[in-house]
This record gives structure tokens, sequence and C-alpha cells, in this order.
């Protein structure tokens, strides 16, 4: 049982937001802008206001919820996530974290509690890039690090225009500017977020604070042999790009744990061209993820991926090797990783330091703002998927956590 | 040289054939029923028609080309091929065979011979399956290896119906039973057909006489681990489909190397799913297509290639194997091999005896009269492209085999 959060509610509030989806019964869907994601933002709306909170919507769609501080000019502590979805994903990637805003909210309205600073809960759009591609748009949006010029040239997969889209919602594209912070307008920014992984729940661990968010290579790779007929190409004759792209495949994740280190490597893109079946293939393109905690472990794993796949030089294949990403490291706030681990011990929880594998928002507003971090546990570590599951205690829990590090970095009075 | 058949002639049916083609400058695209096919068959009926020919066309759009003999009770020699292509097909796969057949028409007419035995020059449809899939679908029917009932239930891609297709075409539907041949209506089918492999080019040859058709199987396999967040997932915690398909895959080219005896496996089509590049691969479903001369090899092969696939289970994965298409080899006629074999060495040509690794309308015709199959090279042994190539000259070597057989086996006399 969680000390303070309501879990019943946090339940309600999961499960009632998780009614506007594209597609009932078969996974969350709920793409930024679309209908689902506006009736979304208003049953977050009404449950802000619920939790009495003052609530605007910012020039791109994200919703914001007040509570006012004493000192209203000094700048707010921030809580939430995103709440947008990847299709068919889980309720709990990205509304946990806005619901643990939102909650926290509940709490201080229920103990009658002033905070010095404001807080505000902020629901974001477009973590996912589902609809527009690249992801984590509201955060980089606010903090300026995608400029508002470049939004008229991104479209979705049906080529609707961001800014269509926007005006659809109910915004006007020529106030986005409107949407960028100032510069020191932020004093904190909290986020709660599933694990997604395994680790939680393999160690019987209640929460994980998080100290650094892993650098982020991805490479796009092309292997090219020749074509030619299944039937008629003697084996000897033969330059498959597929043989040569298994040399390099059946190397990789060895390179990664002989690394250690918590780097991970994985293959999940792979297309064979021509494609028949009774066809040599001609080219093999895939995608190499790499993830490390340390720079430098990202660099190593990189350097080694590329010479595997150079191997596949000496088959008679040619290769091509495009970095498509490079994210170093992010370090969060040691100061609230400090203040968030000092918290849970002190409400009996179980938790542990943690890498996040994943970017958030949190990753870009740490650059912005001093940022902390935390996960709950995720069930089998599965997520975007609608078997994505996190216990409503679990949750609670560490709701509590984030509204004793809210309570005290507002300068709230116990 | 070749010393008949008119290098000259046959490039400008190659070449007038290929005009039509849905994609002008990108190769060869001709579907069975569509214009370009139409206007195809117009062009080989006006090239038989003055090579001497009275012309028919089937019920099911065959274009046949009849030389009557001094006997027209016997059952003719039939000689041909097919004139649909793949998409973005080469210009000589198929229709060298049709051309070969009407070049041999053209030959009979300059030297005044008249044949005992009626000769046919048959341009066949659909043998790629490129529209109505399955393939070889000419000779099946004609020969009642297809029933016509079934033709009711294929469609194109479009969902077009073969039978709206061939109405479209200008046939009549309710015709098509008179397509199928009588048992004992064909003394002998004579097919001209491009290697498609690189075997007569390397070697310097000019003409293979096919003895047999390969034994095929293709199967479908599914390799299913747990789908997984590549960032989130430690390497040791992963159920990774790929790299359980990645350990089958490197153990298939060698255990057909090891078996040699001709045997050939390939894997041309291969999907990962879900097939995001930050998603841990949850299936990998690939084709798997055994080829040998002779069936105990294709069994052994089979059979090892099993228990590779299940080695993944090994990894914590489960595997299916599905028997998509297993086919016996075809046995061509031995005395027409002879035949061939010795015009080729009385021509003087470089010749070798080649088992055929693709099938052709040659294979299905063998069940049902006796059957040859000549091969001429393919420049690099490239075929279903744009690039697909035989010299006209080289080309022409091949007609003057066929040229010399079905006068021989026509009872023409010299």
């Amino acid at each position: 049982m969680a000390r303070y959060a309501n879990a019943k509610r946090i339940q309600l509030m999961i499960e009632g937001l998780d009614r506007f989806t594209a597609t009932p019964g078969q996974g969350t869907t709920r793409a930024t802008f679309s209908q689902e994601f506006r009736q979304g933002s208003d049953f977050l709306r009404a449950r802000m206001l619920e939790a009495g909170l003052a609530v605007r919507e910012d020039a791109i769609g994200n919703l914001i919820g007040r509570l006012e501080g004493r000192d209203p000019s000094l700048a707010p502590i921030v809580v939430g996530s995103h709440f947008d979805s990847v299709p068919h994903g889980g309720k709990f990637d990205g509304p946990a974290g806005v619901i643990a805003g939102i909650e926290t909210a509940f709490l201080f309205r229920e103990r009658g509690l002033a905070p010095e600073r404001p807080i505000e809960i902020i629901a974001m759009i477009e973590e996912e890039g589902a609809r527009f591609g690249g992801g984590l748009m509201a955060s980089r949006l606010l903090t300026g690090q995608l400029d508002v010029t470049s939004l008229a040239d991104i479209r979705d997969g049906d080529g609707i225009s961001f800014m269509d889209a926007l005006c659809t919602y109910g915004l006007e594209p020529a106030r986005v500017q409107e949407a960028v912070l100032q510069a020191g307008s932020v004093h904190a920014f909290l986020e709660l977020h599933i694990e997604q992984g395994p680790v939680l729940e393999t160690h019987g661990e209640d929460v994980a604070i998080i100290d650094r968010i892993v650098g982020q290579v991805e490479l796009g790779v092309t292997i090219r042999g020749r074509a030619g007929h299944a039937g008629t190409t003697p084996m000897g004759a033969r330059r498959d790009a597929l043989e040569g792209a298994v040399s390099v495949l059946s190397k990789l994740p060895t390179l990664a744990r002989d690394i250690g280190r918590d780097a991970v490597l994985t293959v999940g893109k792979l297309e064979l061209k021509p494609g028949g079946a009774n066809v040599i293939p001609e080219t093999v393109d895939f995608t190499i993820d790499i993830r490390a905690p340390e720079e430098e472990v990202v660099r190593d794993l990189l350097a080694k991926t590329r010479t595997a796949v150079e191997g596949a030089r000496s088959l008679g294949l040619s290769t091509e090797i495009r970095e498509q990403l490079y994210a170093r490291p992010t370090l969060l706030s040691r100061e609230i990783h400090a203040k968030l681990s000092a918290h849970a011990a002190a409400l009996g929880l179980k938790s542990r330091s943690m890498v996040s594998g994943a970017g958030h928002d949190a990753m870009i507003m740490a650059d912005f703002a001093p940022t902390g971090l935390i996960f709950v546990p995720s069930r089998g570590g599965i997520s975007h998927a609608p078997e994505e599951w996190t216990d409503y205690d679990q949750l609670a829990r560490g709701v509590d956590v984030v509204f004793a590090a809210v309570r005290e970095m507002s300068g709230t009075a116990v």
C-alpha cells in the first residue's frame, strides 16, 4: 500500500483516459491531435480541475494545470509526461506520469497544502513520434531544441501537416512560438514513467531513481551482393547479401555481451531485396541500435560493430554504414536524484539507482532545467503492447515519492 | 555465327516484341491479358503469318501457329515457350523460346521444307505467375494438371478474376475447357530457354541440353521469441527471434555446400515483426528454397534443414516449419536429349548436359509428352531483371539445334 497516493483514484484516471483509443479492445492508439487525443485532453482537464488546478492549453496542445504558489513569481516545479501513444500500445506509457502529477495535486488539495513555489502538471503531445516522427516533440519545442519554424515542414504518414493538424485540433498555427519556454522559467522537471524493462520486477523493487539516460547510436546498414535465380545459380557462384548479413549479425549480440557495462545492441528492422522466395538477395538493409550508459562504451561498441559490418567485404559484398542518430548519455540532476532516493528510503520503499535505456521527455528537459526521473515496475518488462501493465499499488508508491519530493522542493510546510 | 538461323531476324523479333512493356526504359513488364500482352500477341501473330503458319488463339489465350504436315493426322511436334514476364524483367525469358519456334518456321519456309508431321509453334500465357500466382498456368491447363473449374477462384492482386481478365482479353470463359489437350495429341514438346544462370558463360559453351529438372522444396519458417524495448531490456533478459534466426541461417548454406551434388539452398524472403528499429524482434518469418537434381539429395538436405531450424529451440524460441511446395525431380525424354545432343555436336557447338535448376513449361509438358529443353547462355547469369541478356548469335546457335531436331523429328526430307 502506498502511504499517500490513492491507488483507486489513480486506477480510475488511467482507465478513464484509456477509453479514448482508436482501437478499442486492441490496445491504446491515441495519435497526437486525433479525436481520441482531444477527448483524452478534455478528460485530463476535468481531472485537473477537480484537483484544484488552474488549467490552460499551450500553443502546441500541451495541457498544463497550475497550483499557484504563495510566491507566484517563483519558477514552477513542473511534473508530467506525455499522453500520446504508439499504435496498439498500452495505457501506462506516458499517462502514468501525467496522472502521477494530477494525483500529486489531489494530495496537495486533500491535505490543504499551500506550496511556496508554484507547481505545474503537464500532459505533453507527441513523445512517441508515432504521428509526426522524431519523437519527444513537445519537450524539444518547449526547450527550443526544435525550432518552431521547422514545424511547417513536418507531415504525418497521410501527408497532413503538423500545422493543419494543429488547426483541426483547435489551435492557431500563428501562435506556436508562444509555447517556447523562457530560460529559467522552470525550477525543476520531474517525470514518472513505467520502466518498460524487467529489472524492477526481477529484483522485487518498488522504484528506480534514474541518474542518467543512455547514450545511443542508430546505424543504417546496407550489404549488397548480386541477385540471382535460386535454382540456376550454383552455391559457388553466389554473392548472397543475406549470407553476408548473417555473418555480421551472428557477431553483434556477442560484441555487446563481451563489453558488458550495460551495453545493449538490437537489430529490430531488416529488409531483403528483391525479396522473392526464389531470388538470391541482392541487398539486405538493417538497423543497429546501440546503447550504453557511458559514452566510451558506446564508442567502443560502435567501433567494433563497424568492423564487424565491414567484415562482409571479405565475402565479395559491399557494405555501407549510415549513422542515423548519435546521442550522448544525458546526466540528470544529482541533487534531485539524491532527494528522490532519500524520499524513497524514508517511505520504506525498495529502490535502486538506474540508468534509463530509453529516451523520455526528461532527457530533453535535463538540458533546460534540473530534472529527475523515476521508474515504476513494468510487468514482464512489456511495453508498447496492449499487455503493458503496472499494478496500481506500485504506481501509487511511485507517486508517493513524487509527492514527497514536490512537497519538499516547493517549500511546502508539512 | 549460326549455320541456319538468322540472328538479325531473331533480334528484330525479340526487340519488336519488347516494345510492348508497361514499363518502357525500366525493363519488360508484360502481365498476362494486359494491353501489352494483347499487343505482344498481335505482334507474334504477324510474325507467325509471315513465317507461313496458320495461326489460331486457343481458349485461354495461347497463340499457336501451325505448319501443316504432309500427313495432317499425325500429332504435331510443339515448339515454344511463354511471352508473359515478371515485373521489370528482361526481354529473353520466355520470348527467346517462342521466337526460336517462329524462326524455325521461317527456316522451313525459306528452304521450302515440307514436314511429314505437323509442327506447331506455341506462345503461352502466365508462366511466371506474376499476375495470377502459381505459375506455369498454360502448361498446367493444357495438360489437365490444373482443372479449368479452379479458374473461377483465381484472382490477381487487384482482385480481378482470371475469367474477367480473359473476357476483357476478348475470349469466352465458357469455352476454356476447349484448351485442354487430348491425350496423345502432342508428339513431342521442345522448349528453348535462357539459362538464367552462369554455367554456360563460365565454361564458354554454346548450349545446354537438359536431362532433368531439379526437385524442389519450399519451406516457410517462423521463429518466435519475445518483443521488448531495445533500450530497457538487458542482453541477458532477451529472447530475440532474430538472434535465433541468425543462428539457423548461419548454418544453412553450409549444409547445401557440404552435401554437394548440385544441391542449392536459398533464403530469399525474410520479415521481422514488429519491425521497429528500437524493438527486439518477436518473430522472424522466412522462406527456404531447396533444390537438387536427385530426390534423395533433396530429402537429405530437407531433413538437415529441419534439424537446423529446430536448433533455435535451444535458445528458448519456438519454431514452426511449413512445407509450401514439394516437387520431385522431372526426367525429360532421353531420346530427345540424345537427338538434341547429337545435333549440337553435328553443328560443331560446344554443349553440355545439364540439370535445370528452374521449373519451365517443359517440366509440366514432360508428364504429358516426350519433352526436350535446351538452354542458351545468360550474360552474367542474370535474369528477371532489365539487364537480362543473351547475344543474338548465341540465341541463333540454339535455334539451329531446335531447327535440326524438329526437321529430323517431323520426318522432313533434307
